[in-house]
């Protein structure tokens, strides 16, 4: 099959690599052309824009940072829309909110371009080894069509239901790693402040209803004070922010994602937003101690 | 060996009756008579006072609701510490505050008494299938001594650290499994709210980072509409107390334990404290639908 793939960044080169390596002719495009020199030497064809990738291949894959990004690798100048290419299908991996990738399924429709909706959850080492979680939202028919693709890239693919749920499950997927990794990191925190050994705390958890792959893998990290990313903090601020809102639109309370919010605002502005979320930590630590 | 168990609620029974299965002699007394009623016809031994328990055991098991309680059963009239025995060693497996617990070891240690502070985790099905997670405070040698024991009422039981490290650890514990409930119940709200199947977004996070064993089984009861306790609402109220108000003698702010705490007054203020915590997730339902 014919790929097109734009979003060659730190998650998106090993997806695209994936998909090559799955048998597939990889047709390229990037805003910033230096992501492209890992396939120069390769198999991979690259292009001049978005347009002329669509005019070439089946299927055209998205992974970038928001919704302006998508819907302007999508329909602005040189768009994937402007190809004009018929029995075409769109899919975006990247993390925006609901209602735009509604507005994105439906301005695609209009054009006869079959659209999923598939954000994706594991961060660069799911991206890299092939693991991630997709969560899909849209036709069951082109769904299954997109399948064995998705699978070259995740473990656990499924069809959440229509346009916008793979971001409604994405959102609540953020819910629980956002807040999970500062309930972790206050944890953590608490233990080693009572003067108690946190390894051992973990450890004793682990066997117990408070289990989660959070405290598993991110509390293992910040026991080893490894705050390098991994998933930068200032992506789960973007990705509780799009919570939020989404959550204000519907009229609805989130105690625990409101607190996180402000949380992940507080640690942006602290300067830790290159860090790996986990750097809440810090931030948990060093509270009153001034 | 000779146990005095006190404190047969919907925990310590089940837990009582593991240890006479065990092959232990048990030695009873307690507060609410009818307590007892399961155990009349039965080879345990009841008793007139925690002193006469005390006299009669090597070991004595107390399960209680809080500080005060442990401490009137310990040290009030008739207590345990009141009847004078040597080689007695007392562990408690309330939840209670790690300075208490502390205080509570101080005391007994002045009357020559061992002493292990071991909350608990796992419910009423932990305690009834003898799969609870024990966390222990205290010393080494008293641990080992204790771990057969503990071993017929939990599946993991670990030594966390010196006479106040259960507690500490379980306050942990409590506030992973109580921020979660209340994520948990968010996600499935939301995911309801923006019209999207609760069911198919639990089962599309199962797979990835977002699982937690709260996910699993507590997501499965709210989808199913199951409130029965399990874990009463108003016993996590109480649990995040503990913590915050230790997190405030140690200068520390905790973002999600403390939107955590407020959300579970509302609970309790909304006359849902006698259902499961999972009852959270009715206040995020009706939030502004009024």
């Amino acid at each position: 099959m014919n790929v097109g793939f734009i979003g060659l960044g730190l998650m998106g080169r090993p997806m695209a690599q994936h998909i090559a390596a799955g048998g597939h002719q990889l047709h390229l495009w990037a805003r910033r052309t230096a992501t492209l020199d890992p396939f120069r030497d390769g198999p991979a064809r690259l292009h001049d824009s978005p347009a002329d990738v669509a005019a070439e291949s089946d299927l055209v894959v998205t992974m970038v940072a928001d919704a302006p990004d998508v819907e302007e690798v999508l329909f602005g100048r040189d768009g994937v829309a402007s190809a004009g290419s018929s029995a075409l299908t769109v899919i975006d991996l990247s993390t925006i909110g609901p209602v735009a990738a509604r507005n994105i399924g439906a301005r695609l429709a209009a054009d006869g371009i079959d659209f999923l909706d598939a954000p994706v959850s594991g961060g660069e080492t799911g991206a890299i080894n092939a693991t991630l979680t997709i969560m899909v939202g849209g036709d069951a028919k082109v769904f299954e069509r997109a399948k064995p693709l998705l699978h070259l890239m995740g473990k656990s693919v499924s069809l959440v239901g229509e346009c916008g749920a793979g971001q409604v499950a994405k959102a609540c997927n953020q819910i629980l790693t956002g807040v999970g990794v500062v309930a972790v990191a206050e944890a953590m925190a608490f233990a080693k402040r009572s003067g108690v050994d946190p390894a051992r705390v973990r450890e004793a958890m682990l066997g117990g209803f408070a289990y989660s792959r959070i405290l598993e893998n991110h509390g293992q990290r910040m026991i080893d004070g490894n705050f390098k990313p991994g998933f930068k903090g200032w992506m789960h601020q973007k990705d509780l922010r799009i919570v939020m809102e989404e959550a204000q639109r519907l009229g609805m309370t989130l105690p625990t994602s409101g607190a996180t919010e402000k949380f992940f605002d507080a640690l942006v502005d602290a300067g830790l937003g290159e860090e790996d979320s986990i750097a809440v930590l810090k931030l948990i630590e060093q509270e009153k101690q001034d």
